[in-house]
């Protein structure tokens, strides 16, 4: 659509049942989750918003096709996005398939996975944690008090895109991957792609508030929770110096993922069950 | 992905069930279809196909994946089109989504949906009816003769996309649309963007060879089934001249499309069930 400059594209696509689940999921929540995890791929390269092209699957029963894509336009104003074309059809499973294109000036000012080197620290945005947290307690867990509960479900339900923060970081960060699986399986795609070994210190993380609690209730340990828990959609990186960044780790010579107890040995980690 | 000229994009969704049905077609003619629907969009404004997103929803016991791809990837090469990127999820049912990023020199060599003015001639490429009549032979009439059986059935499975016609139409058409529903319902689009009226002389539709014999086991008018029958992916135009097209109607004030019997007295069409 533009002239000057590079693009990105990134499709995704959601699958009730799969990657969410409309007994607890809106419709809205839908239309935001598509979007925003779509948006996520753009925010991770650095690159700015351009326009999106939604594809709608809908089950013939399904009545609120409106408010879904009301809730994508509202996510898509906020960054200046525009759905610029789409496709409906039907199906018997309400499934969402989003392209976005990203653009940027040049093609040195986008950030991939593959750039990570040794001696880079390794930083994530934000905390980690809350969207499984959440999700444990959209499933249950009433009868535990978790002071900051409809926050820990909102960030399960409303995952937020960090397009501002991946524009800002693509100026000093090596590499970048956006969190969807959690980081212990996103760490590895970074180091796979990039050629290195990332260790990562579980003490480090910085966990939403509310984790520790819901993590007691499951009687885990809330650092493997924030580990292995996904749809947080905060940005992992590396590189030297960044602002707004808790740093977690470095990447060393080698290959794989090290994920490193408060006694610094290595860590095996049971999977986070989350939709 | 191209500093030049102006791109446009498209994207399309095919699931199984309903556009398409798993017991008839191949994972390979799966693969083939997804791609060449969403192509036969790009085709229809006169653009070159550049880059093509792919979203795959597989359900867990879907083992021929490969295949799917394989077949796509035959079919971009045909075009010099890029599948640049993609996405694998989990699904209950088959859900393909492709989106197709096509290129041309200047906005001005692209054709639309709503270039059509009253006097402009109405033509088609090829010829119609032909996958609707594939579609009857693989659910059966195995009792009757048709010369052209096999030829009709991969019509159904194997649409090829008229990106050639579609290029070199683009010069003199002043509207155009991709036949996916059949011309009676394309037509209506074509009128409805254009704010003119479209007739077409149901005699001059150019019937696929079988088509006749596949509507007289049915008991039907073959042209009736030509202008219903969808998924022809022929383009269908207007414009005042052009060469390899069928000239079947034309453009008039008004609205809304008519269409006419031999008589030259308009006609009530009856759906053609199709897949």
């Amino acid at each position: 659509m533009r002239a000057d400059g590079v693009s990105v594209t990134s499709i995704d696509t959601i699958v009730d049942g799969v990657h969410f689940r409309l007994d607890t999921h809106s419709p809205a929540d839908v239309g935001h989750k598509a979007l925003a995890t779509a948006l996520s791929d753009i925010a991770a390269m650095g690159a700015e918003p351009g326009e999106a092209y939604v594809s709608l699957a809908l089950p013939s029963d399904f009545g609120d096709a409106l408010q879904l894509v009301a809730a994508m336009e509202a996510l898509a104003d906020r960054f200046d996005l525009t759905i610029a074309g789409g496709d409906v059809v039907g199906s018997p499973m309400l499934t969402v398939s989003v392209t976005v294109v990203g653009h940027a000036g040049d093609p040195d000012s986008l950030v991939y996975r593959s750039g990570a080197k040794p001696g880079d620290r390794v930083g994530v945005t934000g905390m980690l944690g809350g969207s499984g947290a959440g999700l444990v307690l959209l499933d249950g867990l009433d009868h535990v008090d978790v002071p900051d509960r409809d926050t820990l479900i909102q960030r399960h339900l409303r995952p937020e895109p960090r397009i501002h923060e991946g524009l800002a970081l693509a100026r000093t960060a090596s590499a970048m991957i956006d969190v969807s699986d959690g980081i212990a399986t996103d760490a590895r795609h970074l180091a796979e792609r990039s050629g290195v070994r990332i260790e990562i210190d579980l003490p480090r993380l910085p966990l939403a508030p509310g984790v520790r609690e819901v993590a007691a209730a499951l009687e885990r340990d809330p650092y493997e929770l924030a580990a292995t828990g996904g749809d947080d959609y905060e940005l992992l990186l590396t590189g030297a110096d960044a602002t707004d960044v808790t740093w977690i780790g470095r990447a060393v010579p080698g290959e794989g993922v090290a994920l490193l107890g408060a006694d610094g040995t290595p860590r095996e980690l049971h999977g986070f069950e989350h939709g």
